[in-house]
């Protein structure tokens, strides 16, 4: 490792992340994992960088350095953000970039040839962005003698649980998330445009609190108002608020690519009685769930008690009410591990961390009044301080 | 439509982006186009939410509307955001989402089976990042009698040429990002810290200026500083600047998605000579390169004017010097289908945009002084006006 590299996290904790994921690799029957989830990526090598819209991976062997593997004028990133071994950086020539003739993971096919890999059973993440119909195509047509097993979530599955440092990084993103709200409700008013509005979360966000300065969050501030708020996922154009307007604000802060995300809803005059009804209907709802939230009951333990709650108030929500949280890389915040809905029966343990998200999309508009959560000895703590209400101004 | 859906583009328009793509498909014998690149559903549909991180498509068939497929708490924002019909709008149970039980293409099988087009010649996107292995083999074991027909870009082609209204909204992206490398130069000097510039960066980026509201890049601000820029995608940290740092700022202004990447660097103090020879090579290298930006011309006669200029000042790039740009979504704000590089011989045609992109990383730091061009009758027109050089404060 070069000695201007400066790690997030010690190389004990980057050696105990692999030694987990080897032994679920063992479990799997698998020698070696191609790793292409920049999150995953990262939580086992430190790498830090925006080269995700080209091929990638990590190669983990069981009794080798990992290697990086990526686009040549990225591999100086990995030099600049890991802690492997100049000779473990391999990148592939730029003509496999984004070209009809050649795809990358031809490239990687040789190497594993070279690395003696094309013999063995091979891991790759089925399910993921970063991992294309033609990327395991190619591999498999160049690797006829490997057996590729799907492995997707291995390496998500390993990060469940934090670290103390992993939720050092959280509670940061907490300070963060909570600058970001507060400064949105000192400055919205009818009137304010709400691209100029977006503009304020970002340069809250970015420029974080003291030494919990803000990264780029995983997905992009989501703050439809009205009838847009109808709908889970739009942004933002310049149409000014106005009053009565309700408004949900889904954003998250970050900090060293973890994330704390948390919603609020802000209504500019009095709100319609339905909105207190829906308030207090989450709000019940989800301190039911939350009586849950400890070592030893499970996820749908969670989930059941905050659906049924919401049903004795009369709303009704169809979708799940939360996942786990941590590092990410865009396109999603979650981990794509554990959903908080019926059906799923992971355990919840100590140091686990998740955004219960019992966001209502109703007829006319949305509400959002989230907690991100860390699971403790005998329950849980909300890692940010932020009103837990509709705000009213 | 609903009378308050509010599109970027004419009714008119979005026909004749469904007309191109349809010859597109019956050129390859595709009754079926799945489309689920974001940009692509964008183009053909007006579709904008920050929903790709679950499965979405739109269904492209010769003589229907296009579907709208996607997670059940998505469908009101394609009924916000699109001309389709709300009978073409159709969302999955949540069930599917992010499960290791269920893959939503399997739900997108019976789907097609409905629609009798399960035994139909159907085209798939196989290199895109929102098309997994494993969205493919559920289609293919779903879909015994259909003939999967890899359609990759076949849509992204059709959008290489912009229309007035596309230039339009480049051409606020462009006022965007001179705005952004105004304020970066306004404000940067040693001490500031570089999340307090990406700050800066986002706040300007996404207020705009007058009309010209900001929009979020497809990839986030890169800002690298001294030995970080000899990697091309770092983004920042909280470290200060000090004197004699060269950083280079790879942004883009956003507009209704539409970007206007441009880079600059710039140097505190004095740079080194090396550096200043740099400038000297790739701004004589990049003009060079644009004697041949005209219609008639290729790509490649471009690429190879700025590589052999580039190297008679004894520099030497080994990577592509561009690319198509447009509307898009992250992580890439490229269009993946023409490169500025050798062997790419398309033919250069008016209204087609491109990043010119001659970034040099170095041993010792990076250089990016890069335009965004548009190609008219007789020869090219930058879209932004930034000073082209290295910039000195």
């Amino acid at each position: 490792m070069p000695s201007n590299v400066s790690l997030n996290f010690t190389l004990n904790e980057y050696a105990q992340r692999l030694s987990k994921t080897r032994t679920a690799m063992s479990d799997r029957n698998i020698d070696c994992l191609i790793v292409v989830d920049p999150s995953n990526m990262s939580w086992l090598t430190g790498y830090d960088g925006w080269s995700f819209y080209t091929h990638q991976c990590v190669i983990v062997q069981h009794d080798q350095e990992p290697i990086w593997w990526g686009r040549g004028i990225d591999a100086p990133g990995a030099v600049r953000t890991t802690y492997l071994d100049e000779d473990n950086i391999l990148g592939y020539p730029d003509h496999f970039v984004q070209s009809t003739e050649y795809h990358p993971m031809d490239h990687l096919s040789k190497l594993l040839g070279k690395l003696k890999l094309d013999r063995e059973s091979i891991g790759v993440e089925m399910e993921n962005y970063y991992f294309s119909a033609a990327a395991f195509l190619s591999l498999q047509s160049h690797l006829p003698k490997a057996t590729l097993i799907d492995a997707t979530a291995i390496v998500n599955w390993q990060r469940i649980i934090k670290s103390d440092q992993e939720l050092g990084y959280m509670r940061s993103a907490a300070r963060i998330v909570e600058q970001m709200h507060s400064r949105i409700y000192d400055i919205i008013e009818p009137g304010l445009a709400k691209n100029e509005l977006a503009a304020e979360i970002f340069y809250t966000g970015v420029k974080g609190k003291d030494e919990h300065w803000g990264d780029y969050p995983a997905i992009m501030p989501l703050l439809p108002t009205g009838m847009d708020a109808t709908a889970a996922h739009l942004s933002w154009d310049n149409s000014k608020l106005k009053t009565g307007d309700i408004t949900f604000f889904e954003i998250a802060g970050c900090h060293k690519r973890y994330h704390c995300p948390l919603s609020r809803t802000i209504s500019l005059g009095k709100p319609p009685q339905k909105y207190l009804d829906a308030e207090k209907a989450v709000l019940d709802a989800m301190h039911a769930g939350l009586e849950y939230a400890r070592p030893g009951k499970c996820c749908e333990d969670i989930a059941i008690a905050f659906f049924d709650t919401l049903e004795t108030h009369g709303f009704k929500k169809d979708n799940r009410t939360g996942y786990s949280i941590g590092l990410s890389y865009p396109p999603d915040w979650g981990e794509r591990t554990i959903s908080l809905r019926r059906g799923d029966k992971t355990e919840l343990q100590e140091n686990m961390t998740f955004h219960f998200m019992p966001a209502l999309w109703l007829d006319d508009g949305g509400l959002e009044i989230t907690e991100s959560v860390v699971i403790n000895g005998s329950g849980y703590e909300s890692l940010a301080s932020v009103p837990q209400k509709l705000l009213i101004k």
